[in-house]
């Protein structure tokens, strides 16, 4: 088989407001550094430059965003950055990188990759990229699968069946089925049977396959994609961009395409170290805690009698003090304050919403 | 019997850190409006406005506090103002203010009263100082006493015995003793006596008697007073204090004379709602909470599943938000954030001792 061109997609569009008052409308995960000097953004393009060169690392995102993130990542070419008038979910990013890559490559495969994620082992991460693009020349959809380690209510699941050989090393399976996110007791049932992983939202295929899926199950949107494509790299191009989204209902690529597309398979991706840095709690799954297991980012911090906190602090010059404090988020930006119980960090979503529907409230989002 | 001059004495130099980060150093409690637009300085002073006048109120500060105080109650005259260089304790404070009333008026009274607590019922307050002038003339050192509602370890005790009669309606009794601030069995033991008041810190008495008594207990001290009294009004006087402070031992009212003095008398300042406001968990007994038993200061909050919590701010302009807090206090002053647990904020004195300590954080007191 003819080896073909290998591209990644680095979705970086999201506003995700659930680290706030740290993220913003302006400022999204992805633009947020949490781990180091570096951006999430940063971090998503760098551990995957050893497997492609920057010409091959697209990314997408949204108008607003599009300046800071070349900024960022200034390695990329200026043409990879493919810009949305506005976000209309994760389907018409998939879609309108399918058509930029098609373009130069029509058998080309692609990895739509998220940007505001945590993964521990980076190497492992290109190792199963490496095995998906085996998998996905045959013309599989090929998503990764996270080993679920509890009954989570907030991701998706993929189910594994027949078994389809090992690729570089990595089992693979064929997708009996996409299941969104279920209540408690589903959630209990599926990590009950063993053979279901968590959908990371990240995909390995071919253009042609995926084109050919959104033909079938998303026909307006192919049709406007065709229509895109037919000005590729002319003027034109970003004027039917706009025409097409403007009209575009907002819908994921799991929604969308995934739940019945047909040849579809997982490479559970286990040991990975995957965290989706949903809440302010899951950082502590994710960066180690001091010996009172307190987590402290960028504060002048005194404590007393203080256990499994974390604190964040915008302005280092600003002592915090806290007394007799267990399991709480402190997080201080300067213009807002989030004083939250671990276990309802979920909430901090709630609470956004709540600050968008209010007019007084609403410049804090 | 001849009806003697009254005078108040405020004493308003304490440098207080126990509302910290509120109170600071440079801004002591007194210093703090957490009731109203006044400060408590100002509160005390205009609690008394009825029954004494303007020239018959004097304050006694430390030189670093005097210019700000003079600003804030300018209705009374600036040689009220008694200045100590350095804080030596409450001793030396009544001693002061004593040599000061006797030069005007040999046979005065003076009532010592504190700048920094709360009193609910300040009408009954004036009463119970007219009531206790009425005892002073008969030469007792008078007391006001706090019915104890709980076994304080925090406060000094004052043990009623003999009934002296009634004075404008309130019964006065004779002190047996003072005693210092108890460990908690013998709290729980006065408290169940029936027959011990806390001891407010405010007293009572002719200025002949209470200096007869520094003569006494405090001879260095009187001594001293007795020196600077010569220089009354003179230019010298200042130099003098100076002087005779440099080499004062820090002593309080109560070790140093009370638990010594004859003619002792207590007056119950019932149903006064006094109270110290010595820490930030005593607010909750003093301001009113809201159908969540929370109390905002100051703050642009929004709270979710948020109970019995207090939040400060300094800065309306900063949105605070909790999700699932309770019994938090929660005090952000721009420099400095405090987040305690209820309980403890009586530690917030140990945390201002350890700030004290560390060269890179005593900037913060």
């Amino acid at each position: 088989m003819k080896e073909q061109a290998y591209y990644a997609v680095i979705m970086a569009g999201g506003g995700g407001t659930r680290l706030w008052p740290l993220s913003r409308q302006t400022r999204p995960k992805q633009m947020l550094r949490l781990f180091d000097e570096r951006t999430l953004f940063q971090i998503a393009v760098e551990r995957v430059e050893e497997l492609f060169t920057s010409e091959r690392i697209l990314v997408v995102t949204v108008a607003e965003q599009a300046k800071e993130l070349q900024r960022q990542c200034p390695q990329l070419p200026v043409e990879n950055y493919l810009i949305e008038p506005m976000p209309r979910g994760t389907a018409s990013v998939v879609g309108l990188a399918a058509v930029a890559i098609q373009a130069r490559d029509p058998q080309a495969v692609m990895a739509v990759l998220t940007s505001d994620h945590y993964i521990r082992d980076e190497a492992l991460f290109r190792q199963i990229l490496a095995a998906a693009y085996e998998v996905a020349q045959e013309g599989y959809l090929v998503t990764l699968g996270i080993t679920p380690t509890y009954p989570a209510t907030g991701y998706g699941y993929v189910q594994r069946g027949k078994f389809l050989g090992n690729y570089e090393g990595f089992p693979v399976y064929r997708v009996v089925r996409f299941k969104e996110k279920p209540d408690e007791a589903a959630a209990q049932d599926m990590l009950a049977s063993g053979d279901h992983d968590w959908n990371s939202g990240m995909f390995i295929w071919r253009v042609d396959r995926i084109l050919d899926e959104f033909r079938q199950h998303m026909p307006a949107l192919y049709s406007g994609l065709q229509y895109i494509a037919a000005a590729e790299g002319k003027d034109e191009e970003a004027r039917r961009i706009q025409s097409v989204w403007k009209d575009l209902r907002s819908e994921t690529i799991d929604y969308g395409i995934m739940e019945y597309a047909r040849q579809v398979a997982v490479i559970p991706a286990a040991g990975l170290g995957w965290n989706d840095v949903g809440s302010w709690d899951s950082l502590f799954d994710v960066i180690p805690a001091d010996k009172d297991g307190n987590i402290l980012m960028g504060a002048n911090h005194m404590g007393l009698d203080t256990n499994r906190t974390l604190v964040f602090s915008g302005d280092d010059d600003k002592l915090i003090v806290t007394i007799g404090v267990n399991d709480l988020i402190i997080v201080d930006t300067g213009d807002a304050l989030l004083i939250c119980d671990r276990k309802q960090s979920q909430k901090v979503r709630n609470l956004v919403n709540q600050l968008k529907s209010s007019s007084d409230q609403s410049r804090y989002i």
